[in-house]
């Protein structure tokens, strides 16, 4: 493992988060709100990252494990620091809640700790949902777009933050994929602003909630999420965004190059747009005695279902008062969640297509043991090992689940608020059923349930297998083992030295 | 396909279960009840199956769908018929509610709908914990053992029947190896018997517990279950068996035979015990609270352990009563189940295992691309399809559990309930939690639930494929279809007949 290359980057990605402060910064400074916790955060950023970036390692190179590492402690650091302007400001006070907020708020979850919003200073509500915009795409992913960095190492880098059984590159080049991929974010971003104001927002709220849409986080400014505004248009535009940016981003590149026919071919498309359609008719029809008029409830069912298959988690209706199956249906969105690629966390559709088609595979293969079974994907067959791979990613996130609701249950809190706490955590969501639920919060949980659930939403955003190698004890033997290892070897030399016997010699015994 | 021979072994099936009915009968006759519903039911059997027994058909030779094709149709008529006792005595006057309570004992499931047991007519309650014993070791493995087969058509007969990534065969011929496992299921059942008749259980008493235990399945014949008997000796004794019948009977085999080598190499035996004990201890110091002293802990914590580690669902407390930690604890049980070549419902535990051990194989691969890792089992390399499967059952397991989640939720309960039911009969337990839970029953689904909870106990005990099989479009295009097919040639034959060219003149055009 290069250790040294390792902290270089990590002391880079400490160095963007301390200018990412700027923003928010500016916000409290126009508000006339304090600027000391965002000056005293920057502050602490500087003097750690500062020195280790002046000196650039002379061997760049890093592997698959290292490339896991990094990203995995870069997205820990971030939420350690991140946390800094929560605590300093006294918006949360204790740092283990304001690291629960900060982790929830760059994983995109959107759970949240806070039961009272609306009084607390704009720039901490700023920078608690900007770190939604900057978790949606990817801290990394932006530091391959703007720092010179050669071919090899940012594979991995990028593999390990953007998993999922996707194509990948764009283009040859996996700088120039981030730039796209980043300019086609910002670009929507921007489009969505700019619509929620011709819709009547302030600056201030576009800005917020589309940070928070564009990468389908969840935070709100208000004590009652979208369904604050009161505005059906506000709730019809946020929706249909929030499935835009469940999409996988290739596409949209595809659509600017022309290449529609990508686009026609794609099935992962088909089927998300289908399943949201379908849900939202199902629950409209399952929901319609809970509304005055058709319009107010198919929006209702239509905003549900978007917020929760991009596991954004805003709320416009406590969708735990609905009917069981409508619940059960919102469930199963949770786990499936949306395209991969996309800003969206959960299982990801091609995903769960994948497991789909490999199960079906497996049962033709039983009944008709000679024939020959191929898994296609758009039509292309699909290689055995990302088959393979995609079972296997099913097996680890029900293992991962299954520990998630098991150490977070000493807090006594019912099975059904336990399990999905921990697919919405796990998932990226947000909000999941009863204590949870759309009008509840994490607030009730200890802080020990608070840390480990922080935890699972870093682990379920970069999809489990870069956390696990980070806490694996092989790795940390590895990274503090160097040092030993090369004061035994010295030792052996000294040995090897004092003792009469020439290397030589030695070795003709 | 060879419906011919399916509808051949059909109809020895229900024969066998013709003759099956003859205990029960003996023991309404000695009670001075009603021997009516017995009756009936035999005469009905005897009508529908002696016919086709006769003409035995020429081509004996079936191929693996036939196997699952057979294994299914077998288990649904088995309950199907099996709930006639129960509607002609008017013990379950309806006739789904009887099928539920039918494949619930055919399958050892052990979930009722009954709420008032007691009052129930001696007979039916025997045939009712009868069902359990039947339906542990399997019908089809009953048939083999005492049934002149050609070797062939038993192998997939037994696979369909006993999945699992078990060994199978522990004698070269498939039929002694059904003598074998029947001979085990018999002695152990007559010992703990005898052994509940020295505790001083009536002769019905220790007959009815014998058989539930035996096959895990949980009828018991007080309306408090086990708790009824007030008998720390007896929760000891069965809590003890329940164990025994959730290992793998080939072990009992190599005890027999003396080979205790196999036995201590035993990854899964070893496994198994550890989480029996391990969750008791876990479970008793998370319950001492509840409980006046330590005994009393320790035995209630152990019993709840296995009745729903080995799927048996027995009851001597209301579980759901308990701290969060200890029901999450007991739902993980319900999910894993006992080993796999026992009487015991749920995913087995090699399985678990071997999906446990696939999925670090994965990580390692990811991690170190030119290692090679071997998934190893009792030491030895395991063939990678048999891994295959094991993850794929996984996936499929997952996406039944979530169609009967689905299905249900419209009745209108919790989704702890639904979940939990789900898992309960899917995995051949019993009891869930909430209103499916120790003290509640399934009496307040609709019919229509109850069917399709019905239907997936059968598919749990099956491991889903046989069930998906016999369901498939393509079966019944193909057992309805080869009359229409033999009409079309002789529709042909008659047209080429009708038409002057001869059929070498047409080779030549």
């Amino acid at each position: 493992m290069n250790t040294r290359m390792i902290r270089y980057l990590l002391s880079i990605i400490l160095l963007i988060e301390a200018a990412l402060l700027l923003p928010p910064l500016l916000v409290a400074w126009i508000y006339g709100e304090s600027i000391a916790p965002f000056l005293l955060t920057i502050g602490i950023l500087l003097l750690i990252s500062v020195p280790p970036v002046l000196f650039k390692p002379y061997n760049t190179r890093i592997y698959a494990k290292d490339g896991f590492v990094c990203v995995a402690s870069a997205w820990l650091l971030m939420s350690l620091f991140g946390a800094l302007p929560f605590v300093f400001s006294g918006a949360i006070p204790n740092f283990i809640s304001a690291f629960f907020e900060t982790a929830s708020g760059l994983t995109t979850t959107g759970a949240s700790i806070l039961t009272e919003i609306e009084s607390l200073p704009r720039g901490i509500l700023f920078w608690r949902s900007f770190t939604h915009w900057i978790g949606g795409m990817g801290v990394l992913v932006f530091m391959l777009a703007i720092l010179p960095l050669a071919g090899g190492q940012t594979m991995h880098l990028m593999r390990a933050e953007v998993p999922g059984p996707t194509k990948g590159k764009l283009v040859p080049k996996m700088k120039d994929s981030a730039m796209i991929l980043y300019g086609i974010y910002i670009a929507l971003t921007l489009i969505l602003a700019v619509i929620l104001l011709i819709c009547g927002q302030p600056l201030y709220h576009a800005l917020v909630n589309a940070f928070a849409t564009a990468g389908t986080g969840g935070f709100s400014v208000l004590n009652n999420s979208i369904a604050g505004y009161n505005s059906p248009i506000v709730e019809w535009v946020i929706a249909v965004f929030m499935l835009l940016f469940g999409i996988n981003f290739n596409l949209y590149y595809f659509m600017l190059i022309g290449h529609f026919k990508e686009i026609r071919k794609n099935e992962e498309l088909r089927v998300f747009l289908s399943i949201v359609f379908l849900s939202t008719f199902a629950i409209s029809v399952n929901t319609i005695k809970l509304y005055n008029n058709l319009g107010d409830c198919i929006r209702t069912a239509f905003f549900q279902v978007t917020t929760i298959i991009s596991t954004a988690g805003f709320a416009t209706t406590d969708f735990d008062l609905w009917p069981s199956f409508s619940k059960t249906l919102l469930v199963f969105l949770m786990l499936i969640g949306s395209c991969a690629g996309s800003t969206a966390g959960g299982l990801k559709l091609s995903r769960v297509m994948l497991i789909f088609k490999s199960t079906i595979r497996e049962i033709r293969h039983l009944l008709r043991p000679r024939s020959v079974n191929i898994v296609r994907m758009d039509g292309v067959p699909v290689q055995d090992d990302i088959v393979r791979s995609a079972v296997g990613y099913l097996a680890l996130y029900v293992m991962m689940l299954i520990c998630t609701v098991f150490l977070i249950s000493f807090d006594g809190y019912s099975f059904e608020t336990n399990f999905t706490a921990a697919i919405a955590c796990l998932n990226n969501i947000g909000p999941g059923l009863k204590e949870v639920g759309p009008t509840g919060n994490f607030a009730g949980y200890s802080l020990l349930s608070q840390f480990l659930l922080a935890l699972s939403m870093i682990l379920g955003r970069l999809e489990i297998i870069p956390m696990l190698v980070l806490l694996s004890p092989d790795t940390w033997k590895k990274m503090f083992g160097q040092k030993e290892s090369a004061k035994i070897r010295r030792l052996q030399r000294i040995r090897r030295f004092a003792s009469s016997d020439s290397p030589k010699k030695r070795i003709h015994k």
